[in-house]
């Protein structure tokens, strides 16, 4: 496609839009593409190429020992939810959820799953199909314990006796979960990956009440395990043993929200879709946006400091977070809920609990700084003819978009293969090594379009892009927007998928996937690489017809060592919870490490707070 | 002035420019204005009805004791340059600095002392000016030694002695500073507000060098004094007694700029102004901007968590500081100098050194994330008829200017009335109760000023504002930003100040003005507001004709109170250093103070870090 730059710059827009979107092949494609996803997204899919035994090894080596990095994955099933992660949430269950994002209003059985997924701490009847959802599956297929999987050992907590429970009941009446059957959903995270065994869970409604429940449990010795909407992906949600599990599902009220300032104040157990519904009835939005936002807590949100897709825009929870409310683990209630942009007063103890995976202290109120509603979104989808390119592409439209850009993704010719292989979903964009999505969003759109018309222009002439199309309508979006979106599914299945969620220093970025593809030759299905490159994270994949050990012994600790070798952090945006917590010296020094673990001794001398997460076992 | 909604949009703004700015008086005003400030810059200031003397008052009472809460102000010279803080900067020496930075190239004794205090690091003959200004003006007028003012016992520390000089030579051979008369620029503030007496100051030029010093300076038991620029505002970068003074002026190296992810890593002696000249010739800016950039070191803005002109716009260093290198207590250099937007593995320790003021560790790097270089600034001066709709104009202008909105800063008409009294200043807009000064930045002038014009029409439509005028050229822009620059200024011709610098709810900002006016009644000349409400920031200022224990009676500890009993912070952006830190529980929970002092018994347990600083003093 070619651009006349003598061409008057308003009719540009129109021209793209014609000569990419307008085909009859592409309505089609449109057409096929809001048909697929109501279809069939409830069968169980099948894992192709996965090995039905795989060689166990022992769990808790250190990374000083090489070998042993990847013992996580030591059977199949550990294989498949373990080390295969990023698998089993690119299987069907995701899926299911991000497709019910578009189908949420259909009525169908998907939107239903959804919605049961939202409501999960409502009560409604949607949440009694959630919990027997989760049951069945449970019973079907019970995930086998954390402990034995991993063999490990619980450390010398008290065991909960009746006159605890007697106690909460106290505190709490009605709100003490003692039930094995209704404790199971919460016992297990929703990837079905790791499985606690705890006889209790507690639902408090108030800090006081989060207080009176740690001030005993220190006394008591009882191990605690804090709980959001269980959407972690690393197996920090859920319990190990038999720890209390803590809830914050009831503490969903909202405080306060103050239009002029746009800082909302309200209890850890809010919903984050429902904190943005709020907030968009007044013409605010969160300042994140998650998958899993309609289950996850912003208490959870924060204690695992989620990044997700409007960081690029909108910054992180370090700095839209403005306060904290937190019981540290002697039950003392530590009040930092300011709900100021500046307050110069001291060290801010508040950022320690962000992203601390609740192993320091319960958060039980959050105050944040919300962003204005854009009024306009638009997307571009480009073809790009170099990882150089996409780079180029990127500070070019930095530049000229400015204050509207709002994502840039990128991915590369073999996902766009896979999308198109296996989902059947059909770009309007082909032939180009790499593709880059671009959104804007803004005030005004008419200004936003010229933008990003003229950005276009440049591109195009400058031969950064060879091809592309935009998109202004919703449907369009996410049309585009699913062709990023769904390649973790594609992938699913072109075999066994080795996932890695990498942040690179940016013009390293694609190294990682070009070393890694050049080290792995004909071992490896497909290596290809994609991710928010206005972030700096790369998803790594790497396919093969089937799990192999000594694949996975090229690829790891090669992947951790490149990581570290350019400073980049091994977990992106998940967290480190259960399962990475061994893996954490690839990113931290060891000084930061043990300053990490003097906090957690400063802070909770007995480790009763989200026992076995977070900080690396020691030898 | 009115506004005929049915006019085409595009004429609005050249009527609004017409109406107020093309005015002959208000061209004379303005050529009045573009000469002034070169004249009778450098001439000393005269105090308008400051006392010659006042009641002594003991230093350290602790807030328990709400009497002793402004015990700082125990003598004139004090009241002038302690409680006086502000007042002093408002002085002659800001006013020469702020007017010297847009006189920098006209080659005026002002511009000179201004590049002189630029170039204090760098050597060259300015260095010399700098220093032979700050000793004439110490032997003339020495500044009262703080450990005598505030009658503060000395710690039990070790004393330098011959030994400790000869190894600090042997680390940093020629960079050891032992000439007293050298050493006295970096003994006193430079609002002249304390003064300690160090007999020793090191120039490290690596983190190695660092390590070294504090390594040893442990052992031996000596205090350490980390100085960036010397620019702060609570005597937090001075000793208060014989502390070593580690310097960071050598180290000022940037160790990279990537021009793709935007991510700065320099040493921390870098000025601010020099590394966003650095940005700016590669299209990026600093994320921060202070009127102290010509001094101050990055270092050190980080340390003191320096909010600033662009927080607005680019939020807090919380959010933009990626990463940094720091020294601890004991010589260990914790490597945190990650250069990526998403890192989510473990404890985010950086957070706990934004902001401690070099009490926890002396920061050696920082990583930074910095915003494109705007390409269009436009500005606003507005007048509306009560505060409610000052509100109410933010609340529409941040909706519909959107993310192009840099700066909301607003002021009574009393500081309109000195400002045009003392300075002879003139106003094209009068006669309103509150002014509102707005400032936008943007990617494409023309849509920035379209934006600006719709919102303008509508305030004035729906009578939000009742008058106003924009600009776009620089001259008359900074003709605008003086009018609230040098209210500070004026205020100081009005009598003595008081001066405080408070966040608050942004909804309960003039209360306590309004209030504070009720209270004092006929006691005060004048009671005002101003600040950055943008950010919730009120600068209250109450002139009295002279100074007067009464008055200070009846405005403290009220204004302490009325901050603390609405969350606010009683430290907006200046931090506590040495002359906040008694007032710190009106802004901090206790149990948030206890927690301050046991993460610095933690990483400082001999307490060798910027003693008598940032926590309170034990009773």
């Amino acid at each position: 496609m070619g651009v006349c730059s003598a061409a008057p710059r308003r009719s540009l827009r129109g021209r793209w839009a014609q000569l990419t979107w307008l085909t009859s092949s592409h309505r089609r494609a449109l057409a096929q593409h809001s048909v697929t996803p109501a279809q069939g997204t409830l069968r169980r899919r099948q894992w192709a190429g996965v090995p039905t035994c795989a060689v166990s090894r022992p769990w808790g080596v250190r990374p000083g020992d090489r070998r042993g990095l990847h013992a996580a994955s030591s059977s199949f099933q550990e294989v498949m939810l373990g080390r295969g992660l990023h698998a089993a949430s690119s299987g069907s269950q995701e899926v299911m959820l991000r497709r019910g994002l578009h189908a949420a209003s259909s009525g169908s059985q998907e939107a239903m799953l959804r919605r049961g997924f939202h409501a999960a701490s409502s009560g409604s009847p949607e949440v009694m199909l959630r919990r027997r959802l989760h049951t069945a599956s449970s019973s079907s297929q019970e995930v086998m314990l954390t402990s034995e999987r991993y063999s490990v050992r619980r450390l010398p907590f008290s065991h909960v006796c009746d006159s605890d429970v007697a106690f909460f009941e106290r505190v709490m009446p009605g709100r003490v979960i003692t039930d094995p059957e209704e404790l199971k959903p919460f016992n297990v995270d929703w990837l079905k990956s790791v499985r606690g065994c705890s006889k209790l869970m507690l639902k408090p409604q108030t800090t006081a009440e989060v207080s009176q429940v740690l001030g005993y449990c220190c006394e008591r010795n009882l191990a605690v395990n804090p709980q959001g909407g269980n959407t972690g992906l690393v197996g920090g949600s859920v319990p190990v043993f038999d720890e209390i599990i803590l809830s914050t599902a009831l503490m969903n009220r909202i405080i306060s929200f103050d239009k002029v300032s746009g800082i909302l104040v309200c209890q850890a157990g809010c919903i984050l879709e429902k904190l943005n519904e709020y907030l968009e009835e007044q013409g605010f939005i969160m300042p994140l946006d998650l998958g899993a936002k309609g289950s996850c807590h912003i208490g959870g949100n924060v204690a695992t400091n989620a990044g997700g897709l409007r960081l690029l825009r909108y910054g992180s929870l370090r700095g839209t977070v403005l306060g904290l409310e937190v019981v540290l683990a002697d039950g003392s209630a530590l009040d930092c809920l300011a709900s100021l942009r500046k307050d110069n007063t001291g060290y801010d103890l508040k950022q320690l609990f962000i992203g601390s995976e609740g192993t320091l202290g319960v958060i039980t109120a959050v105050s944040i700084l919300c962003p204005q509603k854009p009024k306009a979104v638009n997307l571009a989808f480009l073809g790009c003819q170099s990882f150089a390119k996409v780079l180029e592409t990127f500070t070019t439209c930095r530049a000229m978009l400015g204050e509207i850009l709002s994502a840039y993704e990128f991915m590369d010719e073999k996902c766009m293969e896979l999308v198109e292989r296996y989902l059947k979903l059909s770009s309007p964009v082909t032939g180009s090594p790499f593709y880059v999505l671009i959104e804007t969003s803004g005030s005004n759109s008419t200004h936003d379009e010229f933008k990003l018309n003229n950005f276009l222009e440049q591109a195009m002439t400058s031969g950064l892009v060879t091809d592309g199309t935009v998109a202004t309508d919703d449907k369009k979006i996410k049309m585009l927007w699913s062709l990023r979106e769904r390649i973790t599914e594609a992938l699913t299945h072109d075999g066994y998928v080795y996932k890695y969620d990498i942040s690179l220093p940016v013009e390293k970025l694609y190294d990682l996937v070009t070393d890694t593809r050049a080290r792995l030759g004909q071992s490896a299905k497909n290596v290809m690489g994609y991710g928010h490159l206005g972030d700096g994270n790369l998803h790594l994949n790497i396919t093969a017809e089937s799990y192999s050990h000594s694949l996975l012994d090229a690829i790891e600790p090669f992947v951790y060592e490149w990581t570290a070798r350019y400073n980049g952090s091994i977990s992106a945006e998940h967290g480190l919870g259960f399962k990475k917590k061994q893996f954490l010296r690839y990113s931290k020094a060891n000084e930061a490490v043990l300053l990490m673990q003097r906090f957690k001794a400063m802070l909770d001398p007995k480790g009763i707070l989200n026992p076995y997460k977070t900080l690396p076992s020691s030898s």
